[in-house]
């Protein structure tokens, strides 16, 4: 269900037996990003999306609303109507339709389109209509971002190393924004500075230690304020951890990981150029 | 007083003389995670503990205190009663529980029950109880967690390394701020704008330094607004260092710095650890 | 229509066929940084677009304004005669003045000439002459920052190789944003907290993760604090990593990343430029 | 007038000429932090220092300055009085008194006596007195930190490195800044959301671009806030330039920098462990 195997239910069988001509064509325009057909019609697309998410935005706000209703409404309906003709065409002419309703992009502009059909049933939906910002995801394909997937997984693999001491990380983290949420919430109580509970000190003190601090909710009693400055310093601190390991992540990923396991005694050797393990002075790649 | 001496406690002799097989068993289902009943207790454990500090966390709700306290009186002596348990089950399985008592997961149930017992003879004390987010570290040890042990370490290394060069940074800040927080008490004193003493112009100063900003203060006057800009300039420019500094040693401690040259070839090998060349395969430190 | 153009529009013939001993040592005073002349020139220069750019923003103090409103007018009018002046003399001396004009350099002169003439029609447009602010760059001609502008390359392009990684990472997070706002609109819209409409959700949105957080608008509903705590825990972990990306693109692109491995001992050299292996002389590419 | 110089002053002749032992007596209590008497002085020099600059922070609090004020009149000229004598006793036991006044610590040392003397004269001068906290780097020197120099010179030397750099950044920052601050005050003029003169919407820019985002001035207009979430997703995305910048310059450093030039062709090899110049072939360190 990932992208990659929604670009296979379509592309591995160009013109599979039971795809006639006709389905070849509008394959070639709807899938395909190389031919000037198929290039307008991905840039077409793009800006149908585009426009269809700042309407449905723009629709949201009252004053505008009132004034453009029955063109958000007509743009609205228009957009949706295009969508699904969209989305119908592309199951048309697919071999395998089911296979690329449930691959990435098929879900996404299944998912896209519902909203519009929900509001028709359940008042309110329509601002969900927004979630067609996925859509725009479909410029990675357009572009042929082959590179830009591998670029990803690069990112990924280096998060996926990171994460054991993220864990540990966040785990000491969440624990100490607990305690210091209920500890504000002891000598704050009486002080009717927005402390009313132990969730909402817990809140604070995450907006806090991010250093987004709304205002919204400040100490006021001098041990607060002293109790606060080291929440701050602390969250200030806290950044340079995690921003510390990713770096040296993505240096060794680049340097030449993943490293190469001896053959004799498994040791994995990070060293670009290596040519004998570290630890048992095995070779490491005899021809 | 550590994990590892609470390990070390309760894991160096599984039969020992004294220890009963009844004793054996209920050691298994506690503090093995291998079987499927210590898997099982693990697992229960955690979503009790869970409960037990959103619990108390809702307590502290007024609206929903009002509604649900005999509820909320209810689960939290549950829970209570629960842990007790369980802490004397902890100590009856043991050889040594004293030894128990003091290693780190020791003190943390203690600490995670004494609130609520102190909470009938003082009042307030029941919030408290949140220290019990301590036990969810316990994690860490059903996870089998040596790989996060010896991430945190790496982390403590790298940490302890850099502590020099941090500390003499942390001093310069210190002085910046209380110096800092003088001038704007100083230029902002008639301006009515929240400067009206220097403990309160020191906690603005690291309110801004750390770009929190929560506007519960802030400059009104021309020249407070100009000084308040360099030290938000400041404050941005400052994370730079100790993160480049983190940086720097997590990736040093990677490649295994200081390198060692081979004798032999003159490369140097950046592992650590590493006992053979990686260039001609000769040993580094032939004894 | 860079600064090298520019340079070279002047500086390539110094004392052409057409050009007067007059206009040469013009373009000495105007054009070079090593005459005592040309050093005084380009000083003056530096202190009178300062003193013309604070004049602008204190021009727009009411207070100020309605105090000393004739002195601006005149420090206004005398600063832009003196740069019209300037601009006039900088293409009368050089050889190819529409070369100048349209040079890096050229063009910023007379687009920060534009606002005064501009606000003799239209009003209001006063207040854009603090793009001359843009003429304070010249300091870089002025401290002939080859070094600098060798630096700023460096740094385009450890940006530019990092675009792609940085590309997929936007196009998520503006997604991320867009349907984070979408949610919170649903969330509080009943809670007048400011949620008012979706691109004012958006705008929150974009303040909470980038730490920014002015608490104008902020969330007042449970669920919708819980939804602002993550997204300030997504803004928060969001900087970590374009920051790792960009730190392992600078060092990598420092030590010369791809290595060449040395053909006669198979050594790689990391450095940039690199001809003879470091470790045993050998030649590296030789023809 | 570094404390290098302010240590030689000092150190370099323990016991000169016109020197008595009762001052080679006070010089090694005072100076030296060996000996138990010297460490005993420092230790208390030190707890005096955070004495009195809590009490000048607290004298500024008025409810405490109401009640105790006549105590805190009592120790602030009791700890004067000693820091003078303290003075007097280091000038009266070095062999050129004149070279200790200009040293740093001197310096630092003849300052913080200035404000309590200065407020004889001239009223509100006494919360100068904090100027006091820099006396606290003299713990640098008592804990012997010449380990912290060298890192602190580290640091500097990696931040002086990176200073082009930065310099070209900061100015293309600073640009962006004052025209970014000018639009926003020609958009939100009408609007009365406190963008009311340009150096104020500078603060502003100043304010958003840090991510402080005080909240005191907040665009209200649609397209002033269109343009603040392009300014606070800029200063989001700027953090990560120098950090990258002094991360890649810490790491270079520690690798085994400062590289050896070539004899020959003057090549800075960066490499660890270099033998030959990868420009030009020859041996680098031939014996």
């Amino acid at each position: 269900m990932n992208s990659d195997s929604g670009e296979k239910a379509t592309r591995r069988e160009p013109l599979g037996p039971g795809r006639s001509e006709r389905q070849q064509l509008w394959y070639e325009v709807i899938f395909e990003h190389d031919t000037p057909a198929g290039r307008t019609f991905d840039l077409v697309l793009l800006i149908v999306i585009v426009v269809s998410v700042i309407a449905v935005m723009l629709e949201s706000v009252t004053s505008l609303q009132s004034r453009w209703g029955t063109y958000f409404y007509f743009v609205e309906w228009a957009i949706t109507a295009l969508f699904t003709f969209e989305f119908l065409a592309r199951l048309s002419c697919v071999n395998r339709p089911w296979r690329y309703v449930f691959s990435f992009f098929g879900m996404v502009d299944l998912i896209s389109l519902l909203p519009s059909f929900l509001s028709l049933f359940v008042r309110g939906t329509q601002a969900l209509a927004t979630i067609r910002t996925l859509r725009l995801l479909r410029v990675f394909r357009i572009l042929k971002l082959a590179r830009h997937v591998r670029e990803a997984q690069g990112l990924l693999r280096a998060l996926s190393r990171t994460w054991p001491k993220i864990t540990v990380f966040i785990s000491v983290i969440v624990c100490t924004i607990i305690i210091l949420g209920t500890v504000m919430y002891l000598v704050e109580a009486d002080a009717k500075s927005g402390f009313d509970n132990i969730p909402v000190s817990v809140y604070w003190a995450i907006v806090t230690m991010t250093t987004v601090g709304y205002g919204d909710i400040a100490p006021v009693t001098p041990l607060g304020k002293t109790i606060a400055a080291l929440v701050m310093l602390l969250g200030y601190a806290i950044i340079i951890v995690p921003t510390g390991l990713f770096s040296a992540e993505m240096i060794t990923q680049r340097a030449g990981l993943p490293p190469r396991p001896c053959r004799v005694c498994g040791h994995q050797t990070f060293e670009v150029g290596a040519k004998y393990c570290t630890l048992c002075g095995a070779e490491l790649n005899p021809s």
